[in-house]
């Protein structure tokens, strides 16, 4: 007796280039589809031998080839490629995505976890594959306990990856970028240049990504003997607007840095602005580098020296961990990747 | 007997602050509630008297208080702004959303329409309430037959509302901005600064929106008495990177236009970069204004003219129209949001 391979519904659903709630469909006969779909993945069935088990436990488990992906806010351009990286992987293995977006539109983080809990409630409802979790109370340096045992709770139910955040004390499913390696990739860019006034723009200090990169700015300082002035860590916020705010902050002082380190990209790019509009050149009179590569900052002028996340990589790394973990194929627990300094046109040695 | 008012579920969701799926938890014993919340609901339910006969209609309706999104492609920065509307005004009636991202990752329009049937599919098999469709297939000039009736079918079974797009010779309810108005602002702001020789940059001809916005230019050209050169009418693309393309395109041509109308906000950012590079300084050798108003055109340095789409007005008001059908309120079957001139730093009288 020769031992079948074990073909999965996500398989036949890849081979006849169908998502798997189309296959789902054939097997329940629950909906309509094409005929010719119907034939191809009837054939695929024949030719793989796909086992009435097999099928029993499709059915009996219920896979409906979709995917929940729960996230902050999708106007923030850093969510975009890492949702490319996620939906081409995932896509190519058959799945379909609903996108949950949390953001509050008035600013209030107590509604936006409402809303998360209201989502993984829905999706388990829904009865998804698995969930992605990218952003919100996954970043908060503390999340109550609340918030935790929810997420746990249904990581027990359903397969469940987050992305670039983290559920302190309680190791779960992740993939994310290295945001403190990042931070010291971009302190160092500056000292290497001959910075030694760098100042720190932007971010939350209750969010765990901001204080990882506020670690790798001010070790990378310690390291290289350099004092970090209080004055000059200014935080309060990841939009252009917060970036204008801190610049006026700066413009006010009498001692000004050589250089910013900003959190992240939109942050860099309202810095710029308002250094623009008070008549300093970036980056003659003012170095800047930024932090996520949004697909913009090698479009502004002057073109954006930033770090990159590799958004689109993390996402890719999560769509493989969330299908190695419903087919339950071995899955590693953690997937760290690597960021990248990508020099551009906004930081130079100082005058 | 007093006339009881029509209560729905809509109503005690709002009132609860909670999400029309809670009510529904509650209602139908499904899933757990928090105990707070349930009591508040319940207490609505006595205080409205919420009828056993529309309790049983909400029930056999199987009211979700969801509401699918089909999106062409969420990196897009116009996007965001349309759902910021339209989540805003649909949230506070009680509805959550999911989002379904239609984009093909290889740039393959016929992947994109195959998804968009799937997740029509998808969203029926999932009860939503109400699907709202943005761009794909609703913005072809030419749709085929088969691409058309699917979404008719989808509307005689669920409320359905189109947003900025149509289905040529059939009545749907839509939500839209007037594009040709816009082009038509656009292209008198350009004449009344004194410039003759205006270019067309961008979008794709087998589009309604990008029809639309050539025949707003056309129109004002002649209607000034001015010529429309067929070498400086391109088009060919949305991003950024084809702005580029038409940028080089014109730097080659031994007559130059002295501003150029872009089709959108990202190809006038890519025209912006490669005159930049070329020496050409914005506004003095080259007037450029763009289209959408997308949060980016405020920041680059010169900020951008442009023409608003009033996203985030269009948004709301699909949500309206949607909430009208799905609680069979009267409904008007078409609204039409004007468009405004967004006059900044990157037109200038020619020299």
């Amino acid at each position: 007796m020769t031992t079948l391979k074990p073909v999965t519904v996500y398989d036949i659903a890849r081979e006849a280039n169908v998502s798997v709630a189309t296959v789902s469909r054939v097997l329940n006969n629950t909906a309509p589809v094409k005929k010719s779909t119907r034939e191809k993945i009837v054939e695929l069935i024949n030719k793989y031998q796909f086992q009435p088990n097999a099928l029993a436990r499709s059915l009996s488990k219920k896979v409906t080839g979709m995917i929940g992906v729960i996230l902050p806010d999708i106007t923030n351009p850093f969510f975009p490629e890492v949702l490319a990286g996620l939906e081409q992987e995932a896509r190519s293995k058959g799945y379909t995505f609903f996108l949950c977006d949390t953001v509050s539109t008035n600013g209030d983080s107590k509604e936006q976890y409402e809303r998360e809990s209201q989502y993984l409630n829905i999706l388990l409802e829904k009865q998804v594959d698995g969930i992605v979790i990218i952003g919100g109370r996954i970043n908060l340096a503390r999340p109550t306990k609340e918030h935790v045992n929810e997420v746990i709770e249904v990581s027990k139910r359903v397969p469940t990856v987050l992305i670039n955040g983290s559920l302190p004390g309680h190791p779960m499913n992740r993939v994310f970028a290295d945001e403190r390696e990042g931070a010291e990739l971009a302190t160092q860019h500056l000292i290497d240049l001959g910075h030694r006034d760098i100042a720190f723009a932007g971010g939350y200090r209750g969010m765990s990504n901001t204080l990882q990169r506020i670690q790798g700015y001010v070790r990378t300082m310690e390291r290289n003997g350099l004092a970090v002035r209080k004055e000059w860590l200014l935080d309060g916020g990841f939009s252009v607007e917060s970036g204008k705010r801190f610049m006026n902050q700066l413009l006010q002082m009498e001692e000004r840095p050589t250089a910013i380190f900003c959190a992240n990209d939109l942050v860099a790019i309202g810095v710029m602005k308002v250094a623009y509009k008070a008549g300093l050149q970036v980056p003659q009179d003012l170095s800047l580098i930024g932090f996520d590569d949004i697909p913009y900052a090698a479009n502004s002028i002057p073109e954006l020296t930033t770090v990159s996340l590799k958004g689109y990589d993390v996402g890719r790394g999560a769509a493989d961990m969330l299908h190695q973990l419903i087919t339950k194929s071995k899955a590693s627990k953690n997937t760290r990747v690597r960021p990248e300094l990508i020099i551009r046109e906004t930081t130079t040695p100082p005058r």
